[in-house]
């Protein structure tokens, strides 16, 4: 019998996510128990719809290393929630699917949701009697996955939003002779790792970003126009750096003060940002020269401040993901686990996926500084291995060079 | 009596404007005939108060290499404009300051508003038989300058621009099985160069982005929205870029059809961009899934896209502009042309500053398709060679390592 194997992509995208994918790709190519190779075309859903592509096409038209530094989802993604229940008919139909293509392990790389598709499909799996091997791949810019120290995906992402945010401080200190406010927005519904990244752009203490609001801490907003005013005192030109998800003690989203505006002249709905909110209000109450930056979604898919350490252990994700198949093992997740000691060092490893999938990982709240504006030296030390590293990305024409499925 | 020289930076910030301060302040080091290099600080205002640098420190020091990939003003801008009436007291001030330090040439890297300042102190030094020479090194992302064939400045931005939209139509992609449409905001009030580069990103014909709205045609919604329709039909996920300043034929912004929609549910005046608008439209007009992204300040302080041909470009403006002086030069801003021929190649000239500093140069209509939604091959053929070139931004602990006056 043959050993196929079936790789998938779900959720949104990242600069890396691909790297993953190159990982399941480049050692199943060097596997010789492996036979085909073969890619779900977006995601678990249009892998029922018959949606599939032969990965070995990229070895052999040459173009698989430019699968590492492609953003975004090579093979598209989607938002496809498997039923809970699973004497549901869809789930003989995957396995009716994948039986037909002889595919024995099942690599899908992915956040939460996706890790809730590996959970099902090997529980079902479980209850039927089939060998098929189910394997998670981690992936979110979010950092918010558990059981492991970091998650691929958001060391680039890390570095994107620190760099950023390095530049926008050189930008607002031009004219450093006038008082000003910029309010930089970072994604991050509910956990403010990458928001809390932006503490790596200072080059020294009580540098900017002076203030950094995660949504882990009730935002009010009092509180943040006085802690606004007292930073002036010190920082001609002010940036502050706030989770696109923070909300105040009562749970609603900073967002949805801005959201119910009403309508515009022609009688539209407008809806804004937590960031263009706080422009207007610090405008508004301080009088004060302010504008708001939302960095929106080059965060997830800017090839331009790739972090190496990021791409390599995107790439061991997949790789390791397909060593682990082949030793049988299924239902799980690839981890990290950092070593102790002075340098930074990484092992890989395996985690119940179950365990994994309904939970949510958020800034502990020790790594915050007790009037929530600031994280402390403890996340530094945690989140600086994860930026570096430079990765070059192939040019052609003058732009990134990357390659695309159609 | 010695040969001192005065260098200044003024008006927004581009990613190479210290690349010419690193041309003068160089250029300056090489020609014996030049004794001390002072800076202003914050430009002709800091100046005037007395705030200068000696520059020679940067190459005591080491760093002055590190200037030119440094974005900013290193220098620090202002925008304070001369009195027009040219026997107003600051003007025998300025030139009693000049005498003080016994400066011989002063060099102003900026925009429009640079090149008014460079014409009124070279016309009050005419007319009062100074013979301190004058010369305007020109900046600018918006590619707006007259009787030169482009700006340094805005080759970088332009990069940094098609490389996004790039890959923020990669991100858009992603669910390639679900209708989108994303708007792309994009610098220039009154000229369109830089949203008119958003083309590059594209690979083929009829590519992302499919449409693209300059302040040189009149915007009209109802056209834009049966557009958007029709571009839907042959493209599943749409990119849109617009430029921050279009506007209606009755010259009104489409941002502030946004900026009457009131106050939020504090009170507060919300104002938002025409992007944010056009979501807003797009959604509740088409029903379609939609999203805007301001690229913002980004597109002129981000090293991640540095256009090799542009830092050298910025670089020779500065070192020539010193050579122009040395030769008596002044009056005159640095200007570039383009040589016929097969390959690119730029030869630097001067032009009177008093025919550039009340002009405006906007992208040519038959630059631009008769529909008002796309640009021609013309103006890709002139845009590309700017972009090309890549610039390696040295790094420190995993980030852009810059230098800062204090």
């Amino acid at each position: 019998m043959k050993h196929n194997i079936l790789v998938g992509q779900s959720g949104g995208p990242t600069a890396v996510i691909n790297g993953s994918l190159y990982g399941v790709v480049k050692r199943g190519l060097e596997t010789p128990q492996i036979d085909n190779i073969y890619g779900m075309v977006n995601g678990i859903e249009g892998f029922l719809n018959g949606n599939m592509m032969d990965m070995r096409t990229l070895e052999e038209n040459g173009t698989l290393p430019l699968l590492k530094t492609t953003p975004g989802a090579y093979l598209g993604s989607c938002r496809y929630k498997l039923p809970e229940d699973l004497s549901d008919p869809v789930y003989p139909q995957l396995f009716a699917k994948f039986a037909e293509y002889e595919i024995q392990s099942v690599f899908y790389i992915g956040g939460n949701d996706s890790m809730d598709t590996v959970s099902k499909l090997s529980r079902y799996a479980a209850k039927n009697e089939s060998s098929i091997r189910f394997i998670g791949i981690p992936k979110t810019i979010d950092n918010d996955l558990v059981m492991t120290d970091h998650t691929p995906g958001f060391g680039s992402a890390a570095k994107y939003v620190a760099s950023t945010v390095r530049e926008i401080a050189v930008d607002a200190s031009v004219y450093d002779n006038k008082p000003s406010v910029t309010i930089v927005e970072i994604m991050g519904r509910h956990a403010g790792w990458l928001t809390a990244a932006s503490a790596l752009a200072r080059k020294f203490e009580g540098d900017n970003p002076v203030l950094i609001y995660l949504p882990e801490t009730a935002f009010d907003k009092d509180r943040f126009l006085s802690q606004v005013q007292d930073a002036l005192k010190k920082t001609t030109n002010l940036v502050v750096c706030i989770s696109e998800g923070i909300h105040d003690a009562e749970g609603t989203f900073i967002c949805e003060y801005a959201s119910e505006v009403g309508t515009d002249t022609f009688g539209h709905k407008m809806l804004t940002g937590s960031g263009k909110y706080l422009e207007n209000l610090v405008k508004d109450t301080l009088g004060i020269k302010v504008r708001s930056v939302e960095l929106n979604v080059s965060q997830r898919c800017s090839s331009s401040c790739l972090s190496g350490t990021d791409l390599e252990e995107a790439v061991c994700a997949g790789s390791y993901g397909v060593d682990c198949a082949m030793d049988g093992k299924t239902g799980v997740m690839i981890t990290f686990e950092r070593q102790a000691g002075d340098s930074y060092e990484m092992v890989p490893g395996t985690a119940d996926v179950n365990q994994i999938c309904n939970e949510e990982k958020v800034v502990p709240s020790d790594w915050i500084t007790a009037d929530g504006s600031d994280v402390t030296e403890s996340f530094l030390n945690y989140v600086r291995p994860l930026i570096q590293g430079q990765v070059e990305v192939p040019q052609k024409d003058g732009l990134p060079h990357f390659i695309y499925r159609k």
